[in-house]
């Protein structure tokens, strides 16, 4: 098998490698050597081991983005100030790796208020790709979840919210987690929060311990008390991303149950969002990053 | 010595004891062996490494507070409903423990919006105790703050927030702690984040992480980004807990600098508040509640 390139997707926690050839996806491979692990001399062997059966030619392309180009990564590859394409085709920056053929694309910044993304910008471009003439709000639900306005062909702004990792820390290692074991959902506890979170966003931080006291008091179901949490971060997300999504064209880009929750929240503010599969964006973003 | 009884304050993390005289305190000790690392028969050996020199006479009166009552403590001292007096004299808990002659203090409930204490009921009996004639609000900074509001004797409503944990979750864990290293602390950075947090609250999902952000853009200093966080969290919860203090006479119980926090963010909303030492607190809320 001979690609015409290579796509990577470097965050912190993973490595996922795609070769690529005129048609799309020839193969993948992935591992968890993410960016978060590895010191400055353990990137080329960990991306070697996933792509080194695609280099027999040599001189392959390979395309990388996320959090690999952060300052703590393989190589820097400094931000890029927003207004601005969310790639430029060719800017990526070149790794010197023993004859690897490297480019990192470079992450986002925004100057006030003060706001960065790496790997995003990638998926952003992928849907200018997947939709060229797309002007509306990009919405990338996650760990870090960014809103991003985009405007012809630009990104005119955007905003990150520490919504995904909040309530990783909530539900796994505050005092809620007794009140939320195991994986149980429940949507119209979700409802409820997001209801919630939405409304008075103003009354969030009253509502986070009520889950432990309805558990201890009432026998709240942790599939409830863990759907209402997640509810009432998404609702106050929401509430505080108002102007972003206020009567734009809203496209989703996300795992499938996130991007559900998110669509089902905003759908009692009368948004109809569209959504789109993340490693798709990936991917076309990465190629249209290609030199 | 011989004391007339012995103080206990037995919260999640530590073990606190005092023998008390008719003038008060004749000797103290502490250890770690808090709630949360005890198995069931683990309490009475605990307990008894602390206050064994004292026990010399036998039958001494010993009387416990906090989560020490819980479900998972030693023994269960079930909830009482509010509105009540926050401790009954003699209505603690009796625990069989060999000859021990121990008692503890059950914790308040609120039945809507749902809530619980275990501990901080004493510092409020405590204050009243202190000053008898009491009627305003009680606020009891830490992991997780309480607002009380005394009338006429007894809690009439109370509310947490789980602002002290927030803070050390995501100073400690979240992608944050690569912006606040270390202890410092920017007083004018938490009076920005203060007001942030009071006049914005819905914003605050959306502050987070732009002090990530300002720390990698424009060398936001660890002391500045730390303050500020407190801040926006201190601002949110005195947001949401704005009908507890408005127009209110306002007492923080507390460690002194988490006091000085409150008192200077209450004070830009005109509030002045006053303080009173935790220990002084829970000491004279116990001996409140001596059967």
């Amino acid at each position: 098998m001979m690609p015409d390139w290579i796509a990577v997707d470097w965050g912190t926690s993973n490595l996922r490698v795609w070769a690529m050839g005129p048609q799309g996806v020839l193969a993948e491979a992935q591992s968890d050597d993410g960016m978060g692990k590895l010191a400055q001399d353990g990137f080329e062997p960990a991306l070697r081991r996933l792509i080194a059966p695609w280099l027999a030619a040599g001189g392959v392309p390979v395309v990388a983005c996320g959090m690999v180009g952060a300052r703590q990564g393989w190589q820097e590859a400094p931000y890029r100030a927003v207004p601005c394409a969310p790639v430029a085709r060719g800017e990526g920056i070149a790794v010197s790796a023993n004859g690897l053929n490297i480019r990192i694309i470079p992450g986002l910044c925004q100057g006030k208020p003060a706001d960065v993304m790496r790997g995003e910008e990638t998926q952003i471009a992928g849907v200018l790709a997947l939709h060229p003439q797309f002007d509306g709000v990009i919405c990338l639900p996650g760990t870090h979840s960014k809103w991003a306005h985009v405007s012809a062909g630009e990104v005119v702004s955007f905003q990150t919210y520490m919504t995904g990792e909040m309530f990783a820390l909530l539900s796994g290692q505050s005092v809620l987690r007794h009140s939320m074991a195991g994986n149980g959902w429940d949507e119209a506890a979700f409802d409820a929060g997001a209801a919630e979170g939405l409304s008075r966003p103003e009354r969030m931080m009253a509502r986070l311990f009520s889950l432990r006291a309805e558990g201890l008091l009432a026998g709240l179901e942790p599939s409830a008390a863990r759907a209402r949490l997640s509810g009432l971060l998404i609702g106050a997300e929401l509430a505080a991303a108002r102007p972003y999504w206020l009567g734009q064209r809203v496209v989703l880009v996300g795992g499938a149950a996130l991007q559900a929750s998110y669509a089902r929240a905003l759908a009692t503010q009368g948004v109809t969002a569209e959504t789109l599969d993340a490693t798709a964006c990936t991917l076309a973003g990465l190629a249209a990053a290609r030199p």
